[in-house]
């Protein structure tokens, strides 16, 4: 097991019903005067937006607003973010939406605590040294920022999607309250499933041997997920299975399920070109990325695909042909992602072949050269081949 | 699931060599004048201690010291402990050892900052307001007080075991450094492994339906303890199995495997009046009492004790006949607390069927009357009925 630091200070106050302490928590933690940030229209539709609102009020805190997040967060909008905060010195900034909207807050935050461009952050030519506190209330299960240091943002002039992280910017407290996801399109809610997935998986498959708990702890957010998304898309208003799936979220994602080990995150860097293009749903992307991958590096370590397929899709073990157990599993999953709703490959997420020599060339190839298997170029623009081609 | 607040925010500073970064996370995290406190001659023998002073030094910080510790911490030495840190200003508790002299720091944690008696917070008759911050340089896996807000007690004079809890006890951070435990008699690395295991039955064991997510994390420790603890007790020197060990024995108790639900913890409660009674291991203690308590309770849910027998003891489920697979799952239990070298009925642990009387005296019952099932005395005399009858 390699050396490793755990740190997830959050407070998570999970259940029906909890956004209402959301006043109480912000002045526990510190605030006092509160940047309220949010996406587009469903936060104040459902009535969420004023529940927050009167909560604040109900323990005298001043707050202003920035709504407006797109999925895909924009620079554009953080740029904006940070100027409000200077104008009205605020020192708590409330997030209340989903994992672009705490991403986007997150741009603020540290934005707001230095005098360069943000950007420097995301293009990794500075790092995090202060930050304003975060508090969320989450309205979708899928990023699981809300218990996480990372932050991915889009530039709008170059459509370049990057992330920073930094320990400063988890949140201090997040509200969890899965009745709110209950209105969720069954497409968004399975983009959110396939994000989840893929950020256990991405902690999965690590060269680093014997760590036992790590791996156990991953397969159990795994099965968690196998079991209930399809529950919530033939029923979207199970209380149990939202509630599954978003505690799921939080902890595939505050990295109790990567410590001790290398991780891979290639995934997720291949997907990213793919949403920065289209501006197709993250989760979708990787939808069609993942397998693609998988696919891609099985053969780096057949084992430890076998060991996801019989231990998370309950394949038989194939002892004389390991291999054919470590495809079945591959197969499985993406059909599990076919059979909750999402595209399995470029055609049905709206994306095209041809663009692929551009997406690789977007691509910080630099980026891809660690993790479970280092990938060249070439490497990249075959996994976009084996998407395009993929069917169940 | 129930609604949960889930709050850990301990930072873990986990691997080979970390103790020497002691005095700096001291300083990160606010102390300036350190009681260190520690047990027997263990870690004045292995240096250790002479290195965390050296790591303090090093960052020119004030300590003193209190050792002698032992097994059960007794309430006198925590009395010692607040006059200490009242003569000397302190304003950080060190804590080198295991569960119980963690257990013991948050005692004096806890009394230093309180006007009364620090006995009444374990006599329930107070709650704790305010604590000195602590942290830790683990040297045994198995109470998971590195990561709780959690401490047990004895009092010396009557030998009652009490505990008290906050989230202001939880430690500031936790050093964990598996290589520390290789040194451990293979007595006491079972007697740990049981404590971890109890840990995450008492949680697993819920009234609390559909928690699929909090199920699935339960057992990934358990298949980690089940795999790893018989590698460690036939290789000392294994460090991979020692730091999986380590890492699940925090997970198991800092509340991640427990949340959304009911818990039990009679087991403990059980157990606390004989290793209160005996001063045997808790570990030991659990051996005895945690596979009699299952026999006792089982047929309140049959089929919950059949998901532990096949998800975590890998048993074949009996469609038929279910009973006959949760019995199964209890007689493997039972057989891996034999096999690691731990006692498994009264008399192997050095306790009298006599006495059985006396003990359920001794119960505060009226703590045994929730959980998974409520006990009355006579229920309890059984459970340690079945515990002087059991073999392998």
């Amino acid at each position: 097991m390699d050396n490793f630091n755990f740190y997830s200070p959050t407070e998570f106050v999970f259940g029906r019903d909890r956004e209402n302490e959301t006043g109480a928590l912000v002045k526990k933690h510190g605030g006092s005067r509160v940047l309220i940030h949010y996406g587009g229209g469903s936060a104040v539709k459902s009535g969420l937006l004023d529940r927050v609102k009167k909560s604040l009020e109900a323990e005298g805190l001043f707050y202003t607003e920035l709504g407006g997040v797109k999925p895909n967060p924009r620079d554009t909008l953080i740029y904006e973010g940070i100027e409000i905060c200077r104008r009205d010195n605020i020192d708590f900034i409330l997030s209340v939406g989903g994992g672009s909207c705490i991403d986007s807050s997150k741009g603020i935050a540290a934005g707001a605590c230095y005098d360069g461009d943000f950007w420097d952050f995301y293009a990794k030519k500075a790092t995090v040294q202060a930050a304003l506190p975060i508090g969320t209330v989450l309205t979708i299960a899928a990023a699981g920022s809300e218990g996480s240091g990372g932050s991915v943002v889009t530039q709008e002039k170059t459509m370049l999607k990057r992330d920073t992280g930094s320990d400063l910017l988890r949140p201090r407290f997040s509200v969890l309250n899965p009745a709110l996801t209950c209105t969720l399109p069954a497409y968004q809610t399975a983009c959110g499933a396939a994000d989840i997935m893929a950020h256990v998986f991405e902690r999965y498959f690590t060269n680093t041997p014997e760590v036992e708990i790590t791996d156990r702890l991953c397969e159990a957010v795994l099965l968690t997920m196998v079991k209930e998304t399809p529950r919530v898309i033939a029923d979207p208003d199970n209380y149990e299975a939202r509630a599954n799936i978003m505690w799921a979220g939080t902890v595939a994602h505050n990295d109790i399920v990567g410590v001790g080990r290398s991780q891979d995150w290639n995934s997720h860097g291949i997907e990213h070109e793919l949403s920065g293009l289209y501006d197709c749903a993250h989760g979708a992307g990787l939808a069609v990325i993942m397998p693609a991958w998988m696919e891609f590096v099985m053969n780096h370590n057949v084992m430890r695909f076998a060991q996801m397929a019989v231990r998370v899709w309950g394949c038989q073990m194939n002892f004389e042909n390991p291999e054919l157990t470590a495809k079945e599993g591959i197969f499985r999953f993406r059909r599990f992602l076919h059979d909750i709703g999402l595209p399995i490959n470029l055609a049905e997420l709206g994306a095209k072949e041809e663009d692929i020599p551009k997406l690789v060339e977007n691509q910080n190839v630099a980026d891809r050269t660690w993790g479970f298997v280092r990938l060249s170029p070439e490497d990249i623009a075959e996994i976009y081949r084996i998407a395009a081609r993929a069917e169940v």
